[in-house]
């Protein structure tokens, strides 16, 4: 049979989420743990590769399985085998043509952008930071940019693996809720480190350095090499993968909020 | 002179703030970083003594120095000599009779309990957690009893060291913002454990083992033997100390909110 989980993790510890020899990475952790479970190995695989020390509030997983057991063991049983940062949140039986990664219709990220004149030192590891002022009003008119179809070529890292550049971005926007800029994107897919990109000309946009309409100019010269620096893996989050409703899975879609205010 | 600081720190890799031989806290941390820039022995002085793993939004520690330095100084190139889970907030020069301990007019504290059925991965050593349902109303109710004078001996840690038991609790209220319940307390001075003893006998409560008015038992039995465990330090912050306004300190006073939501 096969199983659909929901998976969130946090990113610190591990070289991502792919499995690799002699690191550390939450699909090696997840299938050790559901094969003591299933006492057999088990292959996983993931609506999203995500990149190392980059979090998860909801990451989808399928496996198969020949072991029956209550859908509950598959997720206490799992977590009790699992590290403290690595949890199930549910599993589901599903159909043996649904896959985590194919099956998905649009992935959602968070970046959390801690910014204040000096880093947090409660949520280091959590968020990204920047001290300077910024017009967060100039950075959603570049957001804006981003919607709709597009070649994203100006914020893919060297080493991407996608077969085309060309994705269909749904949401692109920011507010800023205390000294937090909270920044959610979607699309059908992403580009290897394109939100880290993205948020980076965000950024460069928000100090001055460019004009809000400097998000067409890179989209239109599609070179990385004129792009803005990409940002920190820690402040970003894979909140989300949507599927047909026909598949049958419970909740896909999260949002975190982490923010300290001033009395 | 005597120089003021705001701190804000993440204790989960500190045996507490008070310095101790052959530990790490967070007061040796911080007064090792304090001597480079004085070029002295620092010994600081702090509003709360919070214990191992508790945190700090706003902790406010007071020392003394013959070193003259630009008080951007006493923040910025303390930060560079700090770990990245320590920060100094801000540095004010305050008059010779200012005690960040004794000078202090009440503290207070957030509890942060991620009620939810799995425990999160990314807000591990963040929160405390809490699985089964609870009545938030019958809660609160139980937590007005603990507003004003009262001797808390029921919430002491057996090696408290405070004169007295007797402390005017100013605030003591709780809510719930998504999958995460606040509990916040502002009194006088608190007692070893305090926080996190009410919040163990307000989830005995609010889990329905016993009546909102159990708490006013509890307090007037004043027998630490027959109230709930304690719960986990990784919830637990201190979030502001009030002095009086003539001592011209920056703001005192933080709130932090953690919190996923399900779409």
């Amino acid at each position: 049979m096969r199983i659909a989980l929901g998976v969130e993790y946090d990113g610190a510890p591990f070289k991502g989420w792919q499995s690799q020899v002699g690191v550390d990475t939450v699909q090696d952790s997840l299938e050790i743990a559901l094969a003591k479970l299933a006492n057999h190995f088990v292959r996983t695989h993931a609506a999203g590769r995500t990149d190392t020390g980059v979090h998860a509030l909801m990451q989808v997983v399928h496996f198969d399985t020949s072991t029956s057991r209550p859908m509950t063991a598959w997720v206490r049983g799992v977590n009790a085998h699992l590290p403290l940062g690595v949890r199930v949140l549910w599993a589901v039986e599903v159909s043996m043509d649904f896959h985590a990664r194919f099956s998905a219709e649009a992935r959602s990220y968070q970046y959390l952008l801690h910014h204040h004149a000096i880093a947090s030192a409660v949520l280091a590891g959590k968020v990204g930071w920047y001290h300077a002022p910024l017009d967060v009003a100039a950075m959603q008119e570049a957001a804006c940019y981003l919607l709709g179809e597009h070649d994203f070529s100006a914020f893919r890292a060297a080493d991407c693996q996608a077969k085309s550049p060309i994705k269909l971005m749904h949401q692109a926007h920011l507010k800023k809720v205390a000294d937090t800029i909270i920044f959610a994107f979607s699309a059908n897919a992403f580009l290897h480190h394109q939100v880290r990109n993205m948020v980076g000309a965000l950024v460069y946009i928000g100090k001055g350095n460019y004009p809000p309409s400097f998000m067409q100019t890179l989209l239109e010269a599609k070179d990385r090499t004129i792009s803005p620096p990409t940002f920190s893996p820690a402040g970003l989050y894979l909140i989300g993968v949507k599927y047909a409703s026909h598949w049958g899975l419970p909740e896909t879609q999260r949002e975190l909020n982490l923010f300290a205010t001033t009395d």
